[in-house]
């Protein structure tokens, strides 16, 4: 007599979780700096010291009327005009503060703008190998969700496929870049690709499609790569963005939707992100960290560890004979796996104490996440292991 | 192309809303202090000083990545066991850490619930008058919105109508004790009657009939009345409470569901309630006041100004000719209207600088809401603006 989706939905752990839990038996058991731990996103540095002493400094000056009472439901204008300079000056974009809606973090930004943008017969296609919960997501809103596989060896879109999936019932589609799980960036040349042939399809159908932009790792990115921010190169386009891995805060829940100016209906679609906020129960994103905001854009935690483990990490697999796409930016390290079967190379990771996500749990298959969000000296005392796992499938000697 | 339906919500402001939006235009032109403006339902005294502190402690004391790192999707364990032990002390009830459910809110708790147990075809009964927000969560989880009227006297549930309201499509009924907008608490003959009429309605259509309380103003009490705590009462209760009013946090976005352990169903309904969070995109509740919550509970802001406030308005209003059920808890005032008209009334109301909210957002006609919750001097200073409406009213001399 209750929703037996929603029941689904609750008792269905991730592959993610499974191997987490079970990473939480397996070091009580032999000991916790004895099991690689590679299977959770979490950030492994701390946030930077401007947060808390921030936040110290808030509580201690604020009225607390002010401090912890309700914000607007699109969240405090001081916070969103930051926000919009701050991206405007750095992105050289155009934002708006009054097309820009604080979230309780990104899940609640996909959430709201997919209820906002859903009608019956909806079409959302996401590429693989995506982030498992856009599929929650989308099919929560009621679309119906799409996917459109990437090109195998590069992880970028295929556009022919890619084109193929759109059709007269297409919404939105729906971009992670820097990318979970595969740690590729969307360079400038894929941005104007995907822009072109949705406005051509856009023509072809005669109403808009919308890029949404998953942007939690927005400035994880190493080698000063450019990551292009997308409401300069596509009218229709949402950005979602989280502050939980650039400040080390994910339980804290603070990030925002960004409406592109350039959008002909704006305001409409505001209005629909003002809406879909309220019906879902969003009353507004917590006081405390929207007053944090303004103080604190533009730092980041220690991106540097990231930058060292994913370089240590990266030379010493491909030169015991795992190949990978060099990852640009996240904390993902996405492997091929040497046997087809990426759950079979999981299993037999494990033997070596190694937990990495098989592709599965992405929408893909013949891949394996490593998410080397963790310490660096973790990092080193794994080698050893994944080289036993590449001799046992006689990748080296 | 989008969601007009969430276009709509989102530019449709609340009744409530307009009448703030003209109250802070008035205050710009003659003077804030010279305009009485109890429209919005915001705490007006300050959080209790233990939260401020153990907010500056938990920061200055926890290791950076558990304190703002990701907690599981339910809540950190050492919390919910925290508000299970409370609430068992004091309420003599029988909760189960296992069967709660931290939320952003008591909205989000709310929105989650009707989510977890809504089936096509099902409808939900709120009393008249009610939070004008569940008919949008309610329709927003795709269940049918029925109102029960009260009764205009008592503003108690009017069982007869209730019954009627039921049929073999009714999957549950929210409560409000102290209720938004009257004050009015339901006390343990109304919770056993309610109770003893959904338990046969149960056996008649060979259903559950679960009872959602939206508890917000549990604490805001006076005169020692007793709130029953619903577990103790019904089996097939979830729980829905916040911390905004007691601890004055609305901003902050934390509370919980405790699910009845008593239901049959309770670990399903609780699997349903993890999976209805995690498809609306709540990711966790805010991580550093999940750390509070254990070192306040039984805290309170200072309630003793509400309870000032409501007997000098209750007295002198009363004493005006006003009519107006006692209320005796939240912080509310709920009068009749002396014409039919609550909207002429409150725009009557505004030539004497009174800022009160029609019946009409709750779904009534005939009242006013006066919410209470400003300075003990404002309502004082207030008092000869009220008589003169009652004189314009022929109510007093």
């Amino acid at each position: 007599m209750i929703s037996q989706e929603m029941a689904k939905l609750g008792k269905k752990r991730s592959i993610i979780r499974e191997i987490f839990e079970y990473g939480k038996i397996r070091k009580a058991e032999i000991g916790e700096e004895n099991v690689f731990d590679f299977s959770i996103g979490n950030p492994s540095v701390p946030a930077p010291d401007c947060v808390n002493a921030e936040l110290t400094k808030i509580i201690a000056e604020t009225d607390s009327i002010k401090l912890h009472g309700y914000t607007s439901a699109q969240g405090d204008y001081i916070t969103r005009k930051a926000i919009a300079d701050f991206i405007n000056k750095t992105e050289n974009a155009s934002l708006d503060p009054n097309l820009i809606y604080m979230t309780v973090g990104a899940a609640a930004a996909l959430t709201i703008c997919f209820h906002a943008i859903t009608l019956p017969q909806d079409e959302i296609i996401v590429f693989s190998p995506y982030f498992a919960e856009y599929k929650v997501f989308i099919e929560g809103a009621n679309a119906k969700f799409v996917v459109s596989p990437s090109d195998n060896k590069t992880l970028l879109p295929d556009y022919e496929i890619f084109k193929s999936k759109i059709n007269a019932n297409t919404k939105a589609v729906v971009i992670n870049s820097p990318n979970n799980p595969s740690g590729v960036i969307y360079k400038e040349d894929v941005i104007i690709k995907l822009a072109d042939i949705l406005r051509e399809k856009q023509k072809e159908y005669g109403h808009p499609i919308y890029i949404v932009s998953d942007e939690p790792y927005r400035e994880l990115v190493y080698d000063g790569i450019k990551v292009p921010f997308l409401t300069n190169y596509y009218e229709n386009s949402l950005v979602c963005y989280s502050f939980s891995k650039v400040l080390s805060l994910p339980g804290e829940r603070i990030g925002y939707i960004a409406v592109n100016p350039k959008m002909s209906d704006a305001s409409e679609m505001y209005a629909a992100i003002c809406g879909a906020g309220r019906s879902l129960g969003f009353i507004c994103a917590p006081s405390i960290f929207q007053k944090l905001i303004p103080n604190v854009l533009g730092q980041t935690s220690d991106i540097s560890v990231y930058k060292e483990n994913r370089d240590i990490l990266y030379k010493a697999l491909t030169e015991y004979g795992f190949r990978c796409v060099h990852p640009d930016g996240a904390f993902y390290l996405y492997i091929e796996t040497p046997e087809p079967n990426s759950i079979a190379f999981a299993e037999k990771a494990k033997k070596y104490e190694l937990l990495v996500v098989p592709a599965d749990d992405f929408g893909s298959s013949g891949f394996a996440r490593i998410a080397y969000c963790v310490t660096t000296e973790q990092i080193k005392k794994s080698l050893p292991y994944f080289k036993k796992l590449a001799i046992d499938y006689g990748l080296t000697k």
